[in-house]
């Protein structure tokens, strides 16, 4: 079970589970983030690799939380400095746990074992639901909380990407053959969903294939 | 922020948690349930007691997980006799995981440290996701998962209901004036919300007030 954004992270996890040879599924969310776009770019992508299924979760009440550059239209998403020491206005109030937590109730659903998340700590260090403790914590929920974890099953949270850099994240992915092109980082789209350039994710992805001496097409 | 299902185990913590002079919130969930009509008795026990909000939070995702008796009405909910030993067709995969998720992001976009929720080890031995160990791992989740637990804050999942019998529940209700009347339980209620008196939860409900010497009115 794929946790499927349609970002270039989420994109690498599917294009490394797809060489595994497990049966795949793939996971999105519609909550109202204001760059829906990426949904598009996850269901090409769950076509492109042929997932045994895909499903698309709305959580309209996500946005409802608020707080969040993300999904509040009102906070504006900050654009071109990176600003790593605090956690992020882009941060979603425990926007991990929930998608967890529904991928958990997917998975146990449909007899999945292992949620593959593209978490990663070394970039995303401001949001504390990437961060590895966070995961095994939440690891320990699915097993106690479930009747597959009850009955002697367990779920594995799996976060290939999580020390990776964004270097390492864009080799990896050329490497897997993935075509970059199909995702889409940015936070904050214009018309036709064209990245803004200027936001933390789209500056991150900018820096990820300078550094891997790649260039993004 | 108490978990308000409409039924009497959570209209019980709502009653308790009112005493305490704190500032309440009440969230609820739609989540296709068939017995919605304990969203009206949440609504009314909300107004009730005057809390200072009441979310209600639509997952009308969460049906579609199918498996379970409560979202899928081709599973027939067991009548008659109570099913202690095995997990019960009426589990719902995941789902006090995904309530208490919302909780948390509910949580922390208002300012609320604690959630209160009527989870209940005695009578519902069978779900996993009610018995104390489940609700710890729980709150380390909600500690290492947000924005004010990094920042050193803590969230409490509080389950002050967790080792009591129905009865003892009943016990409670009616000390602290819980008008039961306006609370539900039923898990397949009839035209106009009336209970149809042979589910496990009508069962347990009956069973509590008898073994407290009660009339359930």
């Amino acid at each position: 079970m794929v946790l499927l954004s349609g970002g270039l992270d989420s994109a690498t996890c599917l294009a490394l589970v797809s060489r595994w040879g497990w049966t795949v599924h793939a996971l999105s969310f519609d909550y109202g983030q204001r760059h829906r776009v990426e949904l598009s770019a996850a269901r090409a992508l769950a076509r492109k690799y042929r997932v045994a299924s895909h499903r698309v979760i709305a959580i309209p009440s996500l946005g409802a939380l608020g707080g969040s550059a993300l999904t509040d239209r009102a906070i504006r998403v900050p654009k071109k400095a990176l600003e790593k020491a605090r956690i992020p206005v882009t941060y979603v109030p425990a926007r991990n746990t929930l998608f967890l937590a529904f991928a958990l109730g997917v998975a146990e659903s449909n007899g999945a074992t292992e949620i593959v998340i593209g978490a990663n700590a070394l970039d995303y260090s401001g949001y504390p639901d990437c961060r590895p403790a966070f995961l095994e914590a939440f690891e320990r929920v699915a097993k106690l909380g479930t009747k597959a974890g009850a009955e002697g099953g367990s779920f594995a949270i799996r976060a290939p990407l999580l020390d990776m850099s964004k270097a390492d994240i864009v080799r990896l992915a050329l490497a897997l053959g993935l075509e970059t092109g199909l995702t889409t980082s940015c936070y904050d789209p214009g018309k036709g969903g064209r990245p803004c350039g200027s936001c933390d994710s789209c500056l991150l992805r900018a820096k990820g294939f300078r550094e891997a001496g790649e260039v993004d097409r």
